[in-house]
């Protein structure tokens, strides 16, 4: 059985204010109308919201990223479910490209949150019946959405691109850190390569402490892909990146689902000359100016609409899935 | 039987970064210390929140406007209520001086939120078992509560400071709007005075229509006190007064609750010769440049500590409370 | 898109004992049979109630007015939304044309109840999955109800019939009190009318006190519309007109959704010359021994029909709907 | 460790309208004032209730039996639960003498409801936090309840009466139907005595066949006591008694706990000469029209009384219990 | 409007490991293909389970006895629930033919648990929407099921088998014990036959003490009918026949739904001469090894097969139905 | 403020039949005395369990470790879980030293269930109101508990072990896999040792396949300390063993905190001359008959005890939090 086309009757297709490209993306790759929210704020800096379309006993999908500003973001999400399930919607879908709670994973010092089980009981709350979203920070997040959850690889993008654009030979797969190494370790397989991965120590909330490869093990090798779920400043990164430098590397090539680029974090990379390319996806929208001819943003609108297209025909997604290792 | 002081071993008394200072008084109020919170950000903007003291089977207190910025300290708020709950708080007290949702309160277009419902299903969710607040919009939004709520009334406040620093032979009370005029009624009815109502229509999101007054009679009055739950840009209220100065009045006092006052609205009413005095409360932090000689701010602090501490004690806080005319 | 007709096959239509007529007339315009319920007591006064028709996966809608007696018609609107439960419906909507509890929609003394949250609680708990209802006595009432509900609009019908049967020069629209102001004010902009309101005062549970107009100021005018949603012993209402008499009314039309007239109410208005109408809806039966020719009943039914007909086709009720002013 | 008393600072005391002597009762045994509860109706026959009595933090009790009429006293005791909720009480105990729903315990017709189910749940929604009753139909009653239930055991009030008070020589023990056979077999066993029982029939909502008894075995004895665990209308019992004076039962002696009697029904019984007594306790009120020389009424308010002191002491109440044989 | 039958791409069909033959059996009826369920176990004695068919917005429905080892058929279809709900399926039916936990249907005891209600929460925690089973142990355990539940009754095969296969003139039903007397004589009526009961009672958690009959009456009959739900190590059933061959008669035939038949239990029974046929179904597996010549097992896959194409068909199962004498 | 001793007449501490020697251990710790539960089975395999000591207004502590055979120990743990919260406990503390299904935490293959979270659900809907456990497979499991769970860490136990019992002069941490990478990291740190990983992959459900070192970096290095958090046949451990000795190590310590050892994987370990010592905890009984020279078995006894002593005082625990690198 072919995964069927949406009939338009049947989906409301909206979206928040982190990210009108893609949300536009999906839809048009889906053949339906994105439909129109209004949003603006009250004088006492409430949010006032109103979807543009009849959502009655509708399938309802609500893009948005939880990219910068993270709050403004999160509430006008949770709002716009509260609307869809007041108003008589049959299904909501959250797509959700990037969940940046998911960092939030768990507790690691007394009293803080787990705010990415939080969110997710909140979503639940306001009304999200179904969620979509790529790669997790850990496949353990998963565990923590209330309703059914599609977490979806950013994986076969890279792949294609690793493959189609580079030459992988003498290159070797590096994880950021030992939460990312599952993940790279599959990424590294599928593309034939071996892997290592660094060292990261959190010392405080903010100050992370490098500590090395774990195994140092990186001679004979030319190049290496550097691997992450997210980068923000991209500290890490450009410590490891001159650590594999130093160790020989000649060419580094930076790669990230979440390209959330904060306090010059992309620039500091770029201005590297041993690393050649930083490969993100388009989760998180990129402003026009941080453009750089370093820099390549991989779309993954298209994995998106097919996910909901196959939900929609009521077929497995589990080929666009990232079972457990995001 | 006498409210009993609150043991500091027993209770935990928290702030968010809304409103340090009424957090510093009620806990002066209360001889409880107040208990450090760690609040920063994690470079994808996700907010990092520690709160500073073991609340183990404790009662927490956390004390909370929802002023500007709004979803940031509404975010704020649930991580914190989040955190108590997963540390086994007993208890969990949201104080929230100034609930600015409350005025999402109804269904007034197709396909909005009842935005006042949602987060107070939202603080549930978090974890809160309590919320305190003052003055809601509406008296039915205590309904939307789904723990015990207690919404305070600002009214004796005013009342002292009407009956203590002003002559009101003469005067008259003026309901903002409609929707005010039964706490008004109240309020002028505890003063012996008389009451009007302003008579405004909203004409879309932004736009409200000034129609004069409910009856237009104010002839044969000198002084009107105009009375409302909160004021933001202070648009109404400026409109309001000068058709009360067309009218005869000769001195103007503006009394509301929650000073939210954004894009210059205390500066334009205080730039009127007749208006008097602006009084408001310190349910909103208003900065110290915003200060101004006809500008008073009564503080509520020692009314949220004195129903904390008759919660405390398991008395009735029926007499500080705003029996269904807020 | 057009509404469609419902398919009976899909759908089963129940009524409780409160108000077979209006049930009927619901099924007669949406073209479906009007199903039999069984409703007896057991000897020890515990009801007993069968539904005559199969629910499996089917839509159900049970027609229920909370009219007098209330706790009996609660109850069996609780006891059949339960079997419809039980019985796998797929959709259980609870027509509920007259909601008497939104009247203790606040707190306004200690340890009441805010009883119409409870029952709106209580149904969902009994299994509604959707309510609809007409011309809540306040807004906000809408926001206590967990799942989604329409309030529908009475103002279409009394539009029609003033516009239609009376002559509206030197009219002008009286809301009963501030409560319904807001509401009579959006009704006396679409007759083109001008607005007043009486200001009552409840000064115990059973005693209001009647202190005149919000602004005494009806001269001019030779007609009044009083304006109110309910109605049951009369007597502000009395009071009112009265007062508008002694002012030169010279003829007074008495408007209310919710005909209750209880303890000789409707007989007390009808026998006051100047009242020559008194409009209402059949939200609430009306026996016919209580008809008299200065009353007048106009029908909900093809409202409540056509509001049922627009949910059933997925299409918004937004035009039949009461937008925040009821 | 002995039960301690209640501490009157700690408890407030309620009753609904149902049983003010039975909840005065309960009181005074405990030592602890019966607090105020103000009850009326609004014009449109809403309930308005007050409790008279702060519950902050308190441990609440509610006296109140669900006899006739059934209806309204349910709604008032789920309204005075839901206050005591509103009011930040602590504990809500449900003291529930009579619980009539229990009849109505299992689905012997498609598309009835299983009431004593949907009953308990309201009760829950209304927050209640623990219930107490008596003597349920079926034991698995029990079951309905999502919170803590107390089912509690008439047996040895009516143990010591007719040890006491009757000559127990030839004597059986009649199950007034195979419902309540096993009940009634270990009645029959603490007293020494044999058993049978009735064989009657359900034939429609309202009539019920009787057929003898199970193996009409009664020879040899001159005394039947007729075990039921309510009666209403008192036909079954009239026709067992009947049909066991024709198999030379000289006289009998009928008992039930719940004592509702309608249309009659006590008087057709006591007319027989030779039911020479029927004994019932207080948990359904008997109106002091009602009383006659050979009816019986056995108090239960030390049971509940001291089930409460047992409770309150956290001792376990399992002696005063009625383990699964109701 | 006849039953349809089921589209096999609307829905999915597995089984736990409990009765592989039973499910197959359903399918058959039914026409669709029994789906793959794979099971095994970690090392550390943790299930590993996996569905083997996409069950995204499919009917799915899981076919598992909850026979012995209970706990771990239980696990088995809790997980598998799990897996159906997390996976996006839109209906998740529990078909339970045997669902042993009913026996623990209330407390007869202190600090025991009635399981029946727990498994049930258990079941809908899971992600259980509706629930099929068979001949509860009491009929009201059907009130502890949160979601719908159908019950269905094994009866008719029964009768259906006495009725062809037995000559019932001389004989008499009896219930094994009060317990079952209400199921027992609905089924003696239906063969026109007259009903006796076994007096049983519990001596403690494993001990039985048997007591004779109800009033001792099969004097003029020859054959027995002994009729229980369940039969284990069948002692009970073995007292009782004994007694009713001592007391003339000549001929017994046992039947009971479950045959769990553990310890010898069928063998000490088919040992006796008078004892002429056990007869069951097979909501219980039965191993080859125990078959025996007088033992017949009547299928009821049909039943269950019926049920859900009936359900599948929004028809009311009312005619499979046990309406409360199970 | 020192931790205080628990009050004996306010704590009930049962058992489960998985670990009775831990339990006392525990109990004994804390001096209070260890209740009795009785757990028998019905001659159908139903569980059947009476706790032995009134539970009511009790906190009441649970101990059950989910060993071998895993659903028979949950089941257990649910029932007695049940037991307490219908009887009317205050707390119920889940102590759960091992939670197996702490290793189903992700999805990697479609239609599985991350059956901890199951898990946790299904402990909330039987009433834990708090978890204790220890050393979860991934810290990110914390986050599935809907009720406040604290992980314990193991550690201290095995820090102190090997400062005090070894020279770890040329040692090295080898973490078996990289999801222990982390805890491995900071359990080296703490040791002032250095850390290498295994890597191994996943190649079906009972398939691993070993890839060699993360970076094969152990030249220099005489001792290797392998650590997991749990070993059921060894089957890793043996070959990573192997590996380091084939690097040129000359002596291995394997550490675990879940000694499960099923198969022979204890006995496989201990024949590798150059293997030493398996040091593992008591969180799982270990049979006498399994004890070897080379087996030390560290309690944990006094850990659970002290988290246990410091809840019941209100104080934080986390001094003996494993904060997110189980």
């Amino acid at each position: 059985m072919n995964a069927k086309n949406l009939d338009p009757s049947e989906v409301r297709f909206f979206h928040g204010s982190s990210h009108l490209k893609l949300a536009a993306d999906i839809a048009e790759y889906l053949g339906v109308p994105l439909d129109n929210t209004f949003i603006s704020r009250f004088s006492n800096d409430n949010l006032y919201i109103q979807l543009g379309a009849s959502v009655r006993s509708r399938q309802v999908y609500i893009v948005q990223s939880l990219s910068p500003p993270v709050n403004d973001h999160l509430v006008e999400l949770l709002m716009m479910l509260d609307i869809a399930k007041a108003a008589s919607a049959q299904e909501i879908h959250a797509i959700i490209p990037y969940f940046s709670f998911a960092r939030s994973d768990k507790k690691d010092a007394p009293r803080i949150s787990i705010t990415a089980r939080l969110v997710a009981e909140l979503l639940h709350t306001a009304g999200a019946t179904h969620v979509m979203t790529m790669m997790l920070h850990s496949p353990q997040v998963h565990g923590f959405f209330p309703m059914p959850a599609d977490p979806l690889s950013s994986r076969p993008v890279f792949m294609r691109h690793f493959k189609e654009q580079h030459d992988l030979t003498q290159a070797i797969v590096v994880a950021a850190d030992m939460g990312q190494a599952r993940s790279a370790a599959r990424f590294a397989k599928s593309l034939g390569l071996p892997i290592t991965a660094g060292n990261k120590e959190r010392i405080s909330d903010t100050q992370v402490q490098f500590n090395g490869l774990v195994g140092d093990q990186v001679s004979g090798y030319k190049k290496a892909l550097v691997y992450d779920d997210e980068i923000a400043t991209g500290g890490t990164i450009l410590e490891l990146s001159k650590h594999l430098i130093e160790l020989g590397i000649k060419e580094v090539w930076v790669a990230c689902t979440h390209g959330v680029f904060v306090r010059g974090g992309l620039e500091k990379l770029v201005a590297v000359p041993e690393i050649t390319e930083v490969v993100t996806t388009n989760t998180v929208p990129i402003p026009e100016a941080m453009h750089h001819p370093k820099l390549k943003v991989l779309s993954v609108g298209h994995i998106f609409g097919e996910a909901i297209r196959y939900n929609y025909s009521r077929q497995s997604i589990g080929d666009l899935f990232v079972f457990g290792d995001a």
